[in-house]
């Protein structure tokens, strides 16, 4: 197997946490977005979508998206689980990852890439060059809001977001608080006491340095 | 169990299609987003994310997010597999559910939501009554655009999408289309053939008429 990687991009650095909870090693080639290599054709070969993190598995076809990625090697390291325990727990872990994703990620993108110089015509990740969209960022902060608002409550009742055990939806959700703090200057943790005692522990686990 | 439910809605659609797919018969409750009922406070108690679907599950819990619904029913019901039939398999059915849900839905979304009067401040699905943004709506017909394209390549290599069985992932995609049919026009199958076999054939299943 193969991770194509990008070390400054919030997604790629899902699985490399998920890879250092189960100590996976993985040969890792870099991705430049910085310079566009994955515009290039040989990378759209790979993934039509323009992304990273991509994995290349022994039969040498490509995995895109992290869910499909981490499930795949799940399936291969299943412990200790960062899918849950049983059917209802994994229900919780697949939909705390998919709200992180959609409404957390997604609207801090929305910021980073309608604001900053360097993503010019980069308004969205993928092939299409979209040009920036002021009016995205205000729309971008607000969704933010809402959502650091939403996981300040969820973690007001629960250790974690799907639950007592610590899962791939917490990786997301790390990923999405620090992307926050270091892109867009979102301090996701002032003021929300129960996501700031979440963060910090979930930083303080080795796999966070990935 | 009971399923929170919305006829006309996209979403809620791929969930009642896999249940006739499963032969899984579920009392519903229907959530009347045309009347705002997803705001209510008795609804968002329920899901802060105010969106159909949402499965109460019997222990009294809620689960959002199609794919975390289906993934429950699933462990419940696991034949006919539409996750795939091995770890490859089940990896690669998420990345296309993954993939149709934030390339397709979304762009079909954005042309809904920015331009019909009846998605005024409901820019985006959720509780913030966001102010719709004209030039949305031309970005979200070159992401379909882009997003079609990118299914008519794999559709013509594939017999479905995550390979030779139907799967959670055509689900997705067979809502997607239709939406963009009905709901703004754009016509996906036409001058796409493989995509518009694959639409005849799976519009053709019972489970479609959901």
């Amino acid at each position: 197997m193969k991770l194509y990687d990008f070390g400054r991009a919030p997604n790629p650095r899902r699985v490399r946490i998920y890879l250092a909870e189960k100590g996976i090693d993985i040969p890792t080639i870099d991705v430049n977005l910085r310079e566009g290599e994955q515009l290039s054709a040989e990378f759209l070969a790979i993934n039509p979508g323009a992304m990273v993190p991509v994995l290349e598995i022994d039969d040498g076809d490509y995995l895109s998206e992290c869910i499909a990625i981490c499930k795949y090697l799940e399936a291969l390291h299943p412990e200790p689980s960062l899918f849950g325990e049983d059917a209802t727990g994994e229900a919780r872990v697949l939909m705390w990852n998919n709200i992180v994703e959609n409404e957390g990620m997604f609207a801090v993108a929305e910021v980073l890439r309608n604001s900053l110089p360097a993503f010019e015509n980069r308004a969205l990740p993928g092939p299409l060059g979209l040009a920036q969209i002021p009016a995205l960022v205000e729309r971008g902060r607000a969704r933010c809001d809402n959502f650091f608002d939403r996981i300040e409550k969820r973690l007001s009742d629960s250790p974690y977001l799907a639950g007592d055990a610590f899962s791939l939806a917490d990786i997301t959700l790390l990923v999405v608080v620090d992307a926050a703090a270091n892109m867009v200057d979102i301090d996701a943790a002032a003021s929300r006491p129960a996501l700031a005692g979440w963060h910090q522990q979930v930083s303080n686990r080795p796999s966070a340095q990935a």
